[in-house]
């Protein structure tokens, strides 16, 4: 490509390589239509030199991975990776004075043991992808047809470096079944097994390994009615505005 | 490159394609010297069916970012990207004739709020970077020069989406310091200002928000030695044999 038609694919595209500031003084480029791997390297070191002069301290680039072809010329630029999805890589590039302070990557993995415990001290229990989040809502859909209600987290587990670098942590959650019409009951008795506490413990499997005993002696415990969790509180944080959940012992914190 | 010095690249270099068996019928193939993309193209087909006819449903590869040359010719063979790290991409491809069974990516950042506290109902506290992790060991150098005991988690925070797509989990821990010579406590109290767990809640940037009022209500709650957290015990998984970690509420258990 000749320098003038470059220069001119680069008035044309300029717009692709505006951005959306973030709350920590970067800007997320995101590339949303095929461009050449040469018409990108122009357009980006402007951009590069655009945001040093306004300023900005991490410069994002979003590439979906149909654009694949603009990997190797970021990283030629001086980009690292930040983190990938199935369909797109994140790569960014401090271009601030101070030590960079580019946020980790996300090091773990969550899923969640949802245990539905009814009125007779029956219950079943489900392992839930970690897709599905733990949170302060009835996490309705998670237990087969059973509409069910948060309680609170039981225990968590924790496993380092259980897939590649990344650690797991297993929640364990405790949910009470909202509604009890007993053709729906019976319909459930069938499809889902209830099965009694007690029972459930004493299985040779659980016995035999000590991750599972001690869930099941948490259970058992929950069952008597003289375990304390952690339930969910919403507080509103404060930097972004955004709602998050405390998890925390509110019967002991009620008590004082 | 002409056929046949490509061919001769290809039995020259075919030992850098052979991969490290996982648990789960993949292999991980990684990338550790320089290739042209060619050779590497022609490297990974031959690859790519013969571990389908080893029976592997998943094919991992993994790219140094030195080599980000081999990224598109990878995409193009069908990989998807599945993590990253600064320094590396990890794609994979299923090429099992069952659904696919790809883990999923970690979804959370995970950071540590220390809490010490004293024999006085003084205490410091220090926010620790997802990097220094939860575990049930004394998380030493967390809290300055003090040696620490872990005691347990008082709580959890968790916040979606906070950065991009993934959502970040707060762990409160309590820890108890293990040395108090004078010398030492002097220049701590220096350096470190203890504080009194109930001028700590009185402040009013706590009062102020619902979220750091709700920590220090469980921080006091815990100096009057009437809450219980989570504290951890090592269990040994079944699967792995490596050691996980069970956190749950162990004086209501043991009051069972």
């Amino acid at each position: 490509m000749s320098t003038s038609a470059s220069a001119l694919a680069i008035e044309k595209q300029v717009e692709l390589l505006t951005g959306v500031e973030d709350k920590y003084g970067g800007i997320i480029l995101e590339i949303e239509k095929y461009m050449d791997s040469e018409v990108f390297l122009s357009l980006l070191r402007a951009s590069l030199s655009q945001r040093k002069q306004q300023g900005k301290r991490a410069v994002w680039i979003k590439l979906p991975i149909e654009f694949v072809n603009l990997v190797e010329p970021t990283v030629k630029e001086g980009f690292k990776y930040h983190h990938a999805e199935t369909d797109y890589l994140m790569l960014v590039k401090w271009i601030g004075e101070s030590a960079d302070t580019i946020p980790n990557n996300a090091s773990h993995r969550v899923g969640i043991s949802a245990f539905v415990m009814n009125e007779k001290r029956e219950f079943k229990r489900r392992v839930a992808s970690s897709k599905e989040q733990v949170s302060g809502n009835s996490p309705t859909g998670v237990v087969d047809e059973i509409d069910t209600e948060f309680v609170e987290i039981l225990a968590f587990r924790q496993s380092h470096q259980s897939f590649f670098t990344k650690s797991d942590l297993l929640f364990m959650c405790m949910l009470r079944p909202l509604s009890f019409d007993i053709q729906k009951q019976d319909r459930e008795i069938e499809a889902a097994q209830w099965m009694s506490v007690d029972d459930y413990a004493e299985q040779p499997f659980i016995q035999k390994h000590d991750s599972f005993r001690g869930v099941a002696k948490v259970c058992l415990t929950k069952s008597e009615k003289e375990y304390a969790g952690f339930s969910p509180v919403p507080r509103t944080t404060t930097a972004s505005g955004k709602t998050s959940y405390l998890y925390f012992n509110s019967r002991d914190v009620n008590k004082l």
